[in-house]
């Protein structure tokens, strides 16, 4: 199943996109998509629907974020070995934990806004993973069965503020808008590989980055079981796993966003999304 | 006022302590203690109450966290300048911003577990900000203005999974409670200076940490004025402001935590915690 939920921002219906690619509503099924529709139960319960009976819905709604109720949104830095090296970062030998913060998430297509004095406003297409039911020091081999889908982020990031300004990653990670979520999450028994999904980025439809998550130096089942080890990870809760290479920091000359840019990204299966850079305003 | 919520973990009520030290139920007033409450237009309409008149609560009931619906803990590292020299670090240019989890957050007297084959587990007895009104790129003037109270945290951290396991801090302070909160939100109309506000923390009885808010590297308006220009933060989100001297990393020979061991901590105004600290258990 693709699950979504549409509608202007707070006021977000749940639905699912069909085998057709048509927009159905859930709302009379399902209050919304979070963490009791995401639980093993949820699943089945809406993997029982007949798509095609639900009701269309007309026009072209927005986008939201494609679930609530995440608590958490956990990133690994420094996942792709290619990516790691256009940085000049060794390979890490253990996953790299950040926070992005919930404020950031926005919907796949709403805009994305430079920070107040941003210069170094940066893209990173990553494949998110969506948690299902509680994972607590679960196994490697365990891990999958904790995960209800997976979905497409832009863990947008500014390098100033994250390598620059002192401390953590998270100072250049979580801005207003540095996380686009969606447009679906495509459920985990429709995903045969997560480790073989090609993926990529535009800005101003040229490309930038073009990977594949089989090249991930921690591979997806090894994250939930890592991250599992330092917190509890309950359903909602989202693991960004990490960018391939292409980012505007590992380019010569470095090249960052500017007001006007245009991303367009998109990782097979996952759909893509489109955000268009704003200059901060208030 | 001391806003508290009381009650089995997941059933808490919403209360007040009166002058007289006495817990009262809020429970026919407000739902809960979020951040609705905490705006500035719940605590107006909560001040009026005559605390004299709500209903007494009998016996003795756990405190549990005194908010909900907080979206982001954030938390600032070395921000006491006498324990960066104890850590061995140098004194920040600016503060370092680190983001604890949503679900590390237990009540003020609430057993602490160690983590699974942790050897470095600390206390860190801190201030935390909670805000009252959204707060985004605010001046050090206004910043005291989006604070709704004050409250006592316990920053406990994984010194090894925090420094030597790669990547950021994150991984050594968002375990399973790792975040006691409480016991009360101190509203900031009854705190005329938390610059001067004295601390402390026990280990079974012993002083390990003794401090005043007076030795903060940056005082609480220029933390709330600079983590706001890096994201927005809501109503119910908390800025753990870091910790004086006296943890157990700093100590020679180092002294960590062990299954056993009660910390007992405290801050003038804002009342104490008391953590039994417990081996991992699923």
């Amino acid at each position: 199943m693709k699950l979504v939920r549409y509608g202007k921002p707070g006021k977000e219906k749940p639905g699912l996109i069909d085998a057709a690619g048509k927009l159905r509503d859930l709302s009379g099924v399902v209050a919304d998509i979070g963490p009791e529709q995401l639980s093993p139960k949820g699943l089945a319960k809406l993997a029982k629907l007949k798509a095609d009976k639900l009701p269309l819905v007309r026009g072209k709604p927005r986008y939201g974020v494609p679930l609530t109720g995440t608590t958490k949104f956990v990133a690994i830095g420094l996942n792709y070995s290619d990516h790691a090296a256009e940085t000049g970062s060794p390979v890490p030998k253990e996953p790299i934990i950040f926070h992005k913060t919930l404020s950031s998430m926005v919907g796949p297509n709403d805009d994305v806004m430079l920070p107040k004095g941003s210069v170094k406003t940066d893209w990173e297409v990553e494949l998110g993973i969506v948690i299902g039911s509680r994972a607590r020091y679960v196994t490697k081999k365990a891990a999958l069965d904790h995960v209800a889908g997976y979905v497409l982020v832009n863990d947008v990031s500014e390098r100033e503020y994250q390598l620059e300004r002192g401390g953590t990653w998270d100072k250049g990670k979580g801005c207003d808008t540095f996380g686009p979520v969606g447009p679906w999450i495509l459920t985990a028994d429709e995903v045969k590989n997560p480790q073989n999904l090609d993926m990529w980025l535009d800005v101003n439809g040229v490309r930038m980055q073009t990977g594949n998550t089989k090249t991930m130096i921690f591979d997806c089942a090894t994250l939930v079981s890592y991250v599992s080890q330092f917190m509890t990870l309950n359903p909602g809760d989202i693991i960004t796993t990490g960018t391939p290479p292409g980012v505007g920091m590992g380019m010569k000359p470095q090249q960052f966003l500017k007001a006007g840019d245009v991303m367009t990204l998109g990782i097979a299966g996952l759909g893509e999304q489109s955000q268009r850079v704003l200059k901060f305003k208030a």
